[in-house]
């Protein structure tokens, strides 16, 4: 199982773009974030939907990888994202994910997405990976 | 409804950040586009995930403005992507979205994501948005 | 509060030919299950897919109606199923659900399904309910 | 490619409790139904949600076999279902499936469910299966 710093090294050389932190990962599960200024927030005070995928992705990402090692090749096959309250403008949004399946050819997990510190999560996701068949 | 260049002025004031293009306006679809260069790729020249989601975002959310009105309060409630085949890293991202429910309190919609030029989809997209209840 | 005898007789009159059990209702969760024998099983063994959309389904819409009564007008708007494990010929399936959201329009809420005893779930379901425009 | 006689064959084999009807199979996609009488109704008549999802999995299932041959092992991984409109308590459902992706570990495909005859669909599904590693 990669560590938390080995993960986080790699993915800042995979996504060079991203301000995701990742924060910590667990058995099959992972904790990342992702700070809220002017660049994730819409008019009104909304952060932006693609930043709360995006933070779960990463998050999904992350606990794949602490489970199978740094296999660059997993690919999303299916992200979906249900909307449950608007999240705070003023407050990180933190992801935590917990892989509900980890099969050969298919990894699936769940996140809940928090405005951090907020007891009632923002958003759930719940992804697939897909596995390169071995050779 | 409104005419596409209506909806591409309201979208350039509520994501001032965003690099999405409306390009039609129809009836109950829309077509919107993304240029790709470096930032909205990944090592390995894939565009990113949240990127593909993000037209697919606008494209509903356009199409919506357009079957509707500029009521800015719709709210996406699930978006749901599958992710079919690697985009090219020297195209744009082209969305075809086509409303399949316009009701009371929910417009559902698809969107079919494209490599402009290119005939095989790189993502199928389902979403929903609520509207707020009248009063 | 709708307690879980008067759920289980309203659903009872409502869904005649299920075998859909409700065990228990709280607060924004329910607990169900269904038998299973020769009716919900293919060749090889597996309970069929569409009987363990039909044990989320009824899961949801029981927390559903134990947090808001016996609104029999609340519809699914989506429902999206994750198989993660083969479930077992020999056992009931249970299915314990949380709703995640309960707001004026839509109510979201998941459900784990698990062949009753096991640790491991067969299957993750995440659901929307749309309620009716208050009139 | 098997032909629509061959896989109805097989299902009817595979699914004995069924009552859906393979009515076509084409080129990655199929054409199925569903008899809809008082085992399929709610009351206020509504055909129930899992009759639905059940025609979606066998048209998916079928469009699959019609593309990589009866390999029976290909499995559901998820479905996802968006009701849009109340069928009728009178006629046939009947579903279209058009697979979306044929790969080699994923195949992914969407049904657009009628009530024959209608225009409007009931609803839409997104479906991806599983194929089993080479060995």
């Amino acid at each position: 199982m990669a560590t938390t710093q080995v993960i986080a090294e790699f993915l800042a050389r995979e996504f060079p773009q991203s301000k995701c932190v990742v924060e910590a990962i667990g058995e099959c599960s992972s904790t990342v974030s992702h700070p809220i200024g002017f660049d994730e927030l819409r008019p009104g005070g909304t952060v932006s939907g693609p930043i709360l995928m995006t933070v779960a992705d990463v998050a999904l990402y992350s606990a794949v990888l602490g489970e199978l090692g740094l296999v660059a090749l997993a690919v999303t096959s299916n992200l979906s994202i249900n909307f449950l309250r608007k999240p705070s403008a003023e407050k990180d949004i933190v992801g935590h994910c917990k892989l509900v399946k980890v099969g050969r050819t298919l990894v699936m997990g769940e996140v809940m997405l928090y405005s951090r510190g907020d007891e009632k999560p923002v958003a759930h996701v719940m992804g697939t990976y897909a596995l390169p068949a071995k050779t």
